[in-house]
C-alpha cells in the first residue's frame, strides 16, 4: 500500500504528503502532547511548506483531529455553538453532540480516542489537553464570571457521562431515547453547571 | 511463569487452579457476555467443582470482578451501599465512588476496563451488560417507582461523567477537587437524576 519511490527535498500537495504530514503530528502529538506541538514543527519535520500545513488543515485543532481520523472534530463542532446566547448554549451543544455522535461515522473514531485516552498514558495527556483547552477553556471563556473553568469543567463532563452511558456502555434506556427525552433528562443539570436558567421560550418545562 | 507440569482429573484449590478458572472466565465472559456465562458452566470448563468457584469468587459479580482483575469491584462496593436511605442514596454512592477511585491501585484497572469497552465491542458488551444488571438494574430496584430504570441509567451516566472527567482524563479542577466540593457539585445532579431531595440534615444546601 506504501508508495516506496524515493522523494527529494520539500513535498507537495499529494495524497501522500498529506498521509506524512499526518503520520509525523500523530507521533508529536503522543510525544509531546497539544500544547508543545505547533504547526510549524510538524511542517519542519515532514518536509513541506507552513503554508500547505494550513492550507490541509487550517489549525492545530484541525491537525488534530486528523491525525486521530476523527470523522467530527469535537474542537471545532464546539467552536460553532459557541456563538450566540449563553443561556441557550446548554440547548445548542447538546444538539450538536447528539447530531455527531448519533451518526455510527463520527462515533466509532470518537469513542476509539476515548478508549485509547483511558488505557495509553500519552494518548490520555493528549485527549485531556485538548479537552480543557479546545473545549473547557473555551466555554469558560464564553460564560465568565466567578468559577468559569469549574462551571465548564462540570459542563464537560456532564457530557461526557452522556457520551459514557449513550455511546460507549450503550446503557438502556439513555442509548435509545429520541434527542427531546435525553434533553429532558440532561438539559438541567448542564444548566445547573453553568448556572444559567432556561431560557424564557422553553421555560415552562 | 507458567507451571508446565501435566495434570490429570479434578483439579485442586491451588492457586494455579485459580488462575485456571479465572483464565476460562475471562475467556467465556468476553465470548458470551455476562448474562450466559454460570459458575457451574465455568467450573466444568475449569475441571473442578463447582463448590468451588464459589469458594473462590463467592458470585458471579465476584468471577468477573476476579475474571478482569479488578483490584476493587463496582457491583460489589455498590451492592454495600444499597441499603439504608433513598433520600441519602447519592451521597453514600458518590462517598463510596470518591474511596473506590481516589486508590490509584482500584483505580488503573477500573480505568483500562472502560478502555477496553470503549474498543473493543465484546468488551463492550460485557462491561455494558455488568453495568445494566448489577448497577442498573439494583439501583432500579431500590429506588422503585415510575422510570425506575431510566433514572437509574441517568443517575449512573452521571457517575460516569464524573469518572470519565475526575480518573479518565483529569480535567482539572475536577480531577483534584476535594470530596465536599466534588459532591456539591455533582450531588444536585445525582438527586435529579434519582427524583429524591436532599436529606433533611444537607438540605440547607
Amino acid at each position: 500500500m506504501m508508495n516506496k519511490s524515493p522523494r527529494r527535498g520539500r513535498r507537495t500537495g499529494s495524497p501522500d504528503t498529506r498521509a506524512q504530514i499526518l503520520d509525523v503530528a500523530r507521533r508529536r502529538f503522543l510525544a509531546e502532547g497539544y500544547e508543545a506541538v505547533t504547526l510549524r514543527s510538524v511542517a519542519a519535520e515532514a518536509g513541506v511548506d507552513l503554508a500547505l500545513v494550513s492550507y490541509f488543515f487550517g489549525s492545530k485543532k484541525g491537525l488534530f483531529g486528523a491525525a486521530l481520523a476523527l470523522a467530527a472534530n469535537p474542537a471545532e463542532s464546539l467552536a460553532l455553538v459557541l456563538e450566540g446566547e449563553v443561556e441557550t448554549l446548554p440547548e445548542r451543544v447538546l444538539t450538536q453532540l447528539l447530531h455527531v455522535w448519533d451518526d455510527p461515522e463520527n462515533a466509532a473514531p470518537l469513542r476509539a480516542m476515548l478508549g485509547g485516552a483511558a488505557q495509553d498514558p500519552a494518548a490520555g495527556v493528549l485527549v485531556s489537553e485538548v479537552v480543557q483547552r479546545e473545549m473547557i477553556d473555551r466555554i469558560a471563556a464564553r460564560i465568565g464570571g466567578a468559577d468559569a473553568r469549574r462551571r465548564a469543567c462540570e459542563f464537560a463532563s456532564h457530557l461526557g457521562g452522556l457520551i459514557m452511558a449513550r455511546y460507549v456502555l450503550h446503557l438502556e434506556p439513555v442509548a435509545s431515547l429520541p434527542a427531546d427525552e435525553i434533553a429532558r433528562s440532561y438539559l438541567p443539570a448542564m444548566r445547573h453547571a453553568l448556572r444559567v436558567r432556561p431560557a424564557p421560550s422553553r421555560a415552562g418545562r
